[in-house]
């Protein structure tokens, strides 16, 4: 359940009025943990209605003009559109709220070679669309976040895991990544923020968590799960489909074939380190929907232990 | 036959990296009169390929920014993709080309109230959507237009016809149109240039003579298209129709409603006078391609008598 936000017909019906747009019905959607999120019918179609629930108006600029500019430049995502001030987002029910255009596909469960590649690929695209996007947003859960985090940690582990959480954030913490190429990367392609429409990516969704980071660091996130076991192991692959059709549009260079397993392993860590923090410490309302931080441990240990990466 | 230009795999598959899409294959489009267009499948879906015959380069933004702006603002209606330097079109086979989204639906001959309606409606939001439009175009098919063609036009036709054509003329260049809300306006919205998926708007296309000029002008245009049966008469169901989905989205003011028979007259003399002129001098390579210009003059001389005008 996360329609956080219930909105009355009569105050969408008013605020829809801004973009022109007749409500014809609208229903509240499952899937999400972060913000409410309506199907919402009008005379002119379908689109899907976003009420944030944890940022503020002015922080949701940077998230909607990328999904604009990404649109714009044939990435598939949902567009979002423009109210008769030229706003991407106003207030409704007291929280930032935005329209997008609703994409058709559903997100899939157990993907194969092929959708592997085609999410490489459109990855790979977004990555080289956005090297025109002028805003930019720091890593929110980057190294410093993750240290400070582990903090808070390490007295509820048992001193195995600390240990190890400790030696992995000390490895990371000791290699240099200014010598990668960064941009605007997703932070969260996982298998339920992409819709597919058979082989083919109706639209990544849920870009807010993107942020100006390295490049290959988001490939390693999106690969740790899309290539991901039910297992937990990495299929090797699924893990070669994805690099494949990533590098068919953006090839790594020198540096990043270099900096590749440790890219891989931070993913990991950074994932590992969120659950951890799910589990001690639950947001408010966001009671039933806690994962397995254990998936994201047993994942560091194998990259921790592998010698072949898939390039 | 329209496809004017020929373009060859090897030149579009070099044109299309500027995209970040790969070629998969395409296909002349049939349709259309002054531009060569072709349906472009690439591993990212399918999108439309425009080369503009007549428009140089620099003044194609005019077009291409309208449709972004309108396709932003949830008008139905091709959105141009912008490319990895944020152009919306550039040089192809000596040509201005652009990369358009590719819609579903198809043009109808016989529109229903419903349709009819539904077009109304959608005309209306284009006019509102594009109230915050910047740029701006001057209408090449205005009062000057036609009085300096008809002066070429008087000595081939019929003194009967000459006659008509002169006093309309002069019947418009009385008219003020000053009182009147003006604004961007499609300028051509006839059934071959909307696609229809079933009773919705799957989008308005061809917006190549967009343009500033009076609102009710433009509705008027498409109201002598959508709402005329094949003899020639305006049904007065389908013109209600189209009427109430217009107004439902945009009323007309006093002085609308006032200037509403002179501007379905101006909107017949207007394409009276272009069909004249394509019959006495057509266009190279156009020799396909004239339709009658009796249907306008009809038209005309039917406004001149009418006392209903549905409003």
């Amino acid at each position: 359940m996360s329609v956080f936000t219930v909105v009355t017909d009569t105050a969408l019906r008013d605020w829809l009025r801004q973009y022109e747009l007749q409500l014809v019905s609208f229903e509240g959607i499952a899937a999400g943990v972060t913000n409410t999120n309506y199907f919402v019918d009008t005379t002119h179609g379908r689109f899907v209605l976003t009420l944030f629930e944890t940022l503020k108006l002015d922080e949701v600029p940077f998230y909607l003009e990328l999904m604009s500019h990404l649109a714009r430049h044939g990435v598939a995502c949902p567009a979002p559109l423009l109210d008769r001030q030229d706003r991407l987002a106003s207030m409704l029910c007291d929280r930032p709220a935005c329209l997008v255009s609703c994409l058709h596909g559903r997100d899939i469960d157990a993907p194969s070679s092929v959708q592997c590649c085609a999410v490489g690929d459109m990855l790979a695209t977004q990555h080289r669309a956005a090297a025109t996007f002028k805003l930019t947003m720091d890593n929110p859960r980057g190294p410093g976040w993750w240290a400070q985090t582990a903090k808070v940690l390490y007295p509820l582990m048992t001193d195995a895991e600390a240990a190890l959480l400790r030696d992995e954030i000390r490895f990371q913490a000791q290699y240099r990544t200014s010598q990668l190429p960064r941009g605007v990367i997703h932070a969260d392609l996982f298998k339920d923020n992409v819709l597919m429409a058979g082989d083919a990516i109706a639209g990544f969704i849920d870009f807010y968590y993107a942020c100006n980071d390295v490049l290959i660091y988001d490939v390693a996130i999106a690969l740790n799960d899309w290539a991901r076991l039910p297992d937990g192991s990495i299929d090797a692959e699924l893990a070669r489909a994805f690099l494949q059709g990533y590098q068919a549009v953006r090839p790594f260079d020198a540096a990043e074939i270099e900096a590749w397993p440790t890219m891989l392993r931070a993913a990991a860590l950074r994932f590992w380190v969120s659950r951890l923090l799910d589990l001690h410490h639950p947001m408010a309302g966001a009671l039933t929907y806690t994962k397995d931080p254990g998936t994201f441990r047993a994942l560091l240990v194998e990259h921790r232990a592998r010698s072949d990466f898939w390039l």
